[in-house]
């Protein structure tokens, strides 16, 4: 089963066709922040704020730039976990992580440049109602920020080895993965011309699909062959991190998973043309890898 | 002679009292953002921001998530700056640098979110017209990023332990020092509702102050005492940094820094109430630490 539909397969095109152009040319630190954002991703982010845009009976054209924006948000928060004193990780989807292909400082300084890139894109974004740009840039910041993307890292460092409730392992998720998730889906809906209504469902959409990714995250750990993941299995036990399955155990994870998927689908009810994004929820409930 | 006019001495106290408003409370990552922002400073980036808005004709209340705004960017530059992997630097105005004190991984963290933070504060800032909000974080956005600040400190990278021109050397300090200068007297002037002449008159100011800034820092380097710079004096030959004065020699550089900063004052021509900056120019320019 491939994750994307036939439409939403076409939006993660545009976005590997485009994404370039809003990226600096030439070497030294453009060069990392072209690299940190290379293909081999799902890229869900930005798909997830097409297709919202879409849905809401937007121009999809004019949501690139804020698609982009969001994925340099992802790529930048990315750069900056693999460094040295945070996961100390020398590989990223099966290549040298950025530090460990262009030394620490430019890494840290590509991070940097990523996240303030972000920005740069969505403020200067043409054709966009400039309350609806402002609107959909100042999602992303506070998402992205201590209350929702940073804040979430921040609480995974604290937990590292402790043992934390399900209630401590949801916060943190809900920073760590939903966060964005949830501004991507929001974005897409205010520059589509939503209702207030439709951008809560929107909101309410990321946020359940982001919160059942990492439960079946956290399943499949325990669950795929090496083969199916691409990476080692079991690696969360060993490293005696806090998961879904080590505090529920794997049956109740799954009815939870299930669960959360079907409260992201419902968050579509009112739109007539969700399908997409109903088989994308199903699809990752149901992914092996 | 003191640096800032009454005025601006106003100004300075007026975001002194109002920062921490804008940064998150309690305890974590919060924390070390107050702590990075912790007064010390001459705050100068957004004593200009406020001052320029004054003099085209607005508002400076509604400009102070602006001035806030654009000190987080600055703060967060100190904190990534002192970094272990950057400049390794234990201590800032003579308190234990940020990951001195927190710990490397935290205070990567707190910048990334200090950052971040100067996006929230200026996206959801009330009461200012939305494309003045955009134009003004748009700026900020710009001169922050690959082609202003982190551009500047790229090339400060490439330069160590080389011997650059004085092209190179300019071009570095446009992006190190004078980018988020021109950017806070050009935000000033776009909330305070100013032409777009009086717009580029205030990033004149801005560049030109910046220009001369450095220059008088790397006289001072070989000129002051030790006492009056509450640092060691020196320390730029035995680094063997490239300086103003080790390529121009002392007597041509204090005639550039008098030179930029006849530039700065001229950008004030047009400007009926611009007493206040001219005399923080010659201020800058005959400092002694």
């Amino acid at each position: 089963m491939t994750l994307y539909t036939e439409r939403l397969q076409q939006h993660l095109e545009l976005i590997e066709s485009r994404l370039t152009e809003f990226l600096p040319k030439g070497d030294g630190v453009g060069e990392i922040m072209r690299y940190a954002c290379a293909g081999g991703g799902k890229r869900i982010r930005p798909v997830l704020l097409l297709e919202w845009c879409r849905i809401c009976g937007g121009n999809t054209e004019k949501a690139i730039p804020f698609a982009a924006a969001i994925e340099c948000v992802h790529s930048y928060s990315l750069v900056h976990d693999d460094l040295p004193c945070m996961d100390n990780s020398p590989l990223r989807r099966g290549k040298p992580s950025a530090h460990a292909k262009y030394g620490e400082t430019m890494a840290l300084l590509a991070g940097d440049a990523l996240l303030n890139r972000a920005f740069e894109i969505m403020l200067s974004a043409e054709n966009v109602e400039p309350t609806a740009a402002l609107r959909a840039a100042a999602q992303l910041a506070d998402n992205a920020g201590v209350h929702g993307m940073i804040g979430g890292q921040v609480l995974d460092l604290d937990s590292e080895g402790k043992q934390i409730g399900l209630d401590t392992l949801k916060r943190l998720q809900e920073g760590k993965t939903a966060a964005l998730l949830v501004a991507a889906c929001r974005m897409g809906a205010i520059l589509g011309g939503g209702t207030n209504e439709q951008i809560e469902n929107a909101g309410q959409y990321g946020y359940y699909l982001g919160l059942a990714f990492q439960v079946v995250d956290d399943i499949l750990d325990v669950t795929a062959t090496a083969e199916e993941l691409g990476k080692p299995v079991g690696s969360d036990d060993t490293n005696e991190k806090n998961t879904y399955v080590s505090l529920l155990g794997l049956e109740q994870a799954q009815a939870l998973a299930a669960s959360y998927t079907a409260q992201a689908k419902a968050s579509l009810e009112r739109f007539a043309d969700g399908a997409d994004l109903c088989q994308l929820a199903d699809a990752l409930l149901t992914r092996t890898h």
